[in-house]
């Protein structure tokens, strides 16, 4: 007997778990749709230099690598055994994007908007939240270096927390800008060598306490004063505004600290514009992990309980020249389904799976039963199929009994709309399952008054 | 810079490609449910042994292999050495399915229906026709011995065809029978452990002449004469009827033929009283390659032409216990979607962009264009994000042109159904693209008209 569990953080998906992951893929694609998102997509994996451009060492060293099993050449083999690969599974899917604008960048236009939902692999140890293989969602928009663009990813992103019933009180889209706070920290006497150091220093500080932050600084090389000052400003977020993102800022900076003000203020202004200032707050804190952001970053938190982050994004100006195009400035986000889902789940707004199939489209609208005499059941088959050919999601029972009361009980468990009894070769019954209503009359016209019914 | 391209045999879907393989994803998923199937999922890539349990040599010896770039053990190192991984990309579904199906066998209905779509991974040659990462679809019946059974399976298969536009005169099902065969082969004379040999020839002999047919029965062993004279009866497909299958046999084997009347009599006898007798033929030279299927198997090929093979499968009813699992009767078959691209292209049958995209949702319900004033200008971002949060899929043009004629040839090469015009603070226009009729009034009510007439 063979293996028969799935690889280690990977799933299994039977029909609930993959109904209630169409719902969140649902909602990814039709709120992408409504902001204005053409969809792409691109290889499962990449030649593993892709990733080598520009992802970050966190990222590379968690990489699935991949090789053609036929390939026998010494190559390869010399290099499989220093653990290298020549192909990689996608970690992330923003060096596919770069690669597809780089490759026809002179013919798409500007802007051009596109979105991405598909698996990414992470050989990262499995934890709640964190799976080996997890579905990914990504929204960016290309060549459009206005605040506005920054506001419409972010617009995009809260559209889908909306719609799946989530609240300000739930989540906030906390953001900050990586260009000003780099002259921020820059003013502040860390050096440009030290820039991204820094970073990681902000995006952490929320997470560890002054003495971590002070030994971590020490590790990195970090040792201006000023700009631990900066680090050890009292913890818990800002309470949002930039005003208030600035008074906390430790008086001896506060000066410098105007530098924000401009970047921060022409995003806050699309944010109300766009009616989304409920859903969004300033935190000097995001800095985002990877070195590619280049101007507004963003991150959505929940507000409560394990604070877990659901989605995060930002402008990246510099990535489509990296990968050989030309000069595009650029600003996406990527939300996973793990966190989000957990998110959901423990809001209870993940609804039950007999709501999700019906949201789905996935109720039967007919069940076709026979009353058990050899007429009814030679027109079975016949009966069903031509449902089915007309476009009726029609099923009939498994199950091999003849009574009618236990085969209208399959009916109803399966939620189908309406049970079709066929009654020898000449009558058949329409019950209507939502209502109780039954009536008795010819086939014909009982199957046509159904697939009226359901629009067939 | 960077490699651009994507890796051999895979593919970048920009919005138009990604449209057109949603529109056959879209087919694959409303057919099956239809046909009252649940979807299903499972990893991306599996413990390789589960695909050394069954799969053929051919595929065996494709497979893309994979592992974990950060575990850095020995015996890892000692096994990539050698070619091996512990990880392999799936070449198919069914050992996943086999493995999910196996795993909650005690709690799963009987028969338990589920249909299946994502990438399979191959390290083939490519060319027209074959690709390394492509998409496959796949509907299974589990629990259920009946010809009734795999006559549901073809019915799924057909109605897909159908749905897409193709008729019995463009593709046919053509059926056999192995167990049926393997009674025939074994009265001919080829002993036991040369008949997967046996099938192997048969699956091959409309591809070859008699000196190559008889060439390749001499390297596998196959010796029987009567057997060889089967084989090399008149080449061409059988007419399709079991009666002109058995009369296209060689008058010392038709009386021993008559053994497969029985088989394929039930499933004709299911075809027909479903509806499908126009779309199947009986082919004894339908042998399906894979070692696994027990009863019907079956083929859907073009009639002309290239004669390509767009969908197989079959009965296969001991291959849930080989994974562990309790005795299962089972039947499906798989699709892929190149070759079917192909063909449908080939036919004429795939929509153009723009019905691609009306068809699957994408067409915008609205484009907002400025009037150009500074107030109007100022509304342009409010506007298209009520539109948006009210479930409209609304757009705006990309460019910095003030040209209100411009601007509404840019709604219409996004084939948007309304433009909606701001004209200053109170009006706009809403014009109808489709009709070309146009409206003034105040901006509330003309955006409450544009959400009614969508919907919305």
């Amino acid at each position: 007997m063979p293996t028969v569990q799935p690889p280690n953080g990977t799933r299994d998906f039977y029909p609930t778990e993959l109904a209630r992951r169409r719902y969140i893929e649902r909602a990814w694609r039709e709120v992408s749709v409504q902001h204005g998102f053409d969809e792409i997509d691109g290889p499962t994996f990449e030649h593993s230099e892709l990733y080598a451009v520009k992802s970050g060492e966190g990222i590379l060293s968690e990489l699935f690598m991949a090789f053609s099993g036929k390939d026998k050449d010494e190559k390869l083999r010399a290099s499989l055994a220093e653990g290298r690969a020549p192909l990689a599974l996608r970690p992330e899917f923003t060096p596919t994007l770069a690669r597809m604008f780089a490759a026809r960048a002179g013919e798409l236009a500007r802007p051009t908007r596109w979105f991405w939902q598909n698996s990414c692999f992470r050989a990262e140890r499995p934890q709640r939240g964190r799976l080996r293989e997890f579905l990914q969602w990504n929204c960016d928009i290309l060549g459009d270096a206005s605040p506005q663009a920054d506001v419409e990813a972010i617009a995009c992103c809260v559209g889908l927390l909306e719609r799946l019933g989530l609240t300000p009180a739930d989540v906030k889209v906390r953001y900050s800008h990586r260009t000003a706070l780099g002259a921020l920290i820059t003013e502040l006497g860390v050096d440009e060598t030290h820039q991204d150091a820094a970073f990681v220093l902000l995006d952490r500080r929320d997470k560890l306490d002054n003495a971590d932050i002070e030994a971590m600084a020490f590790e990195f090389g970090v040792h201006s004063v000023a700009f631990l000052n900066f680090l050890k400003r009292p913890r818990g977020r800002d309470s949002g505004t930039i005003d208030a993102a600035l008074d906390s800022t430790p008086l001896e900076v506060r000066a410098l600290a105007t530098l924000l003000l401009a970047p921060l203020e022409a995003v806050g202004g699309e944010l109300a514009s766009a009616g989304l200032e409920a859903w969004c707050e300033v935190d000097l804190n995001v800095a985002r992990g990877l070195a590619y952001y280049t101007g507004m970053v963003f991150e959505v938190h929940e507000t409560g309980g394990a604070m877990r982050a659901v989605a995060g994004g930002g402008r990246y100006d510099k990535l489509i020249e990296t990968f050989g195009g030309p000069a595009t400035p650029a600003v996406g986000f990527g939300m996973g389904d793990v966190v989000l889902g957990l998110v959901l789940a423990d809001r209870g707004l993940l609804p039950d799976d007999k709501s999700v199939r019906a949201a789905l489209g996935l109720r039967p609208g007919a069940f076709v039963i026979s009353n058990g005499t050899p007429e009814a059941d030679a027109l079975l088959t016949p009966t069903v199929s031509a449902l089915r050919r007309a476009g009726v999601h029609a099923r009939r029972s498994g199950k091999s009994t003849k009574n009618v009361g236990k085969l209208l009980k399959d009916a109803g468990d399966a939620n189908a709309r309406f049970a079709l009894i066929i009654e020898g070769a000449d009558e058949a019954t329409l019950k209507d399952l939502d209502i109780g209503v039954q009536t008795k009359g010819p086939r014909g016209a009982q199957i046509d008054a159904l697939k009226a019914a359901l629009g067939a």
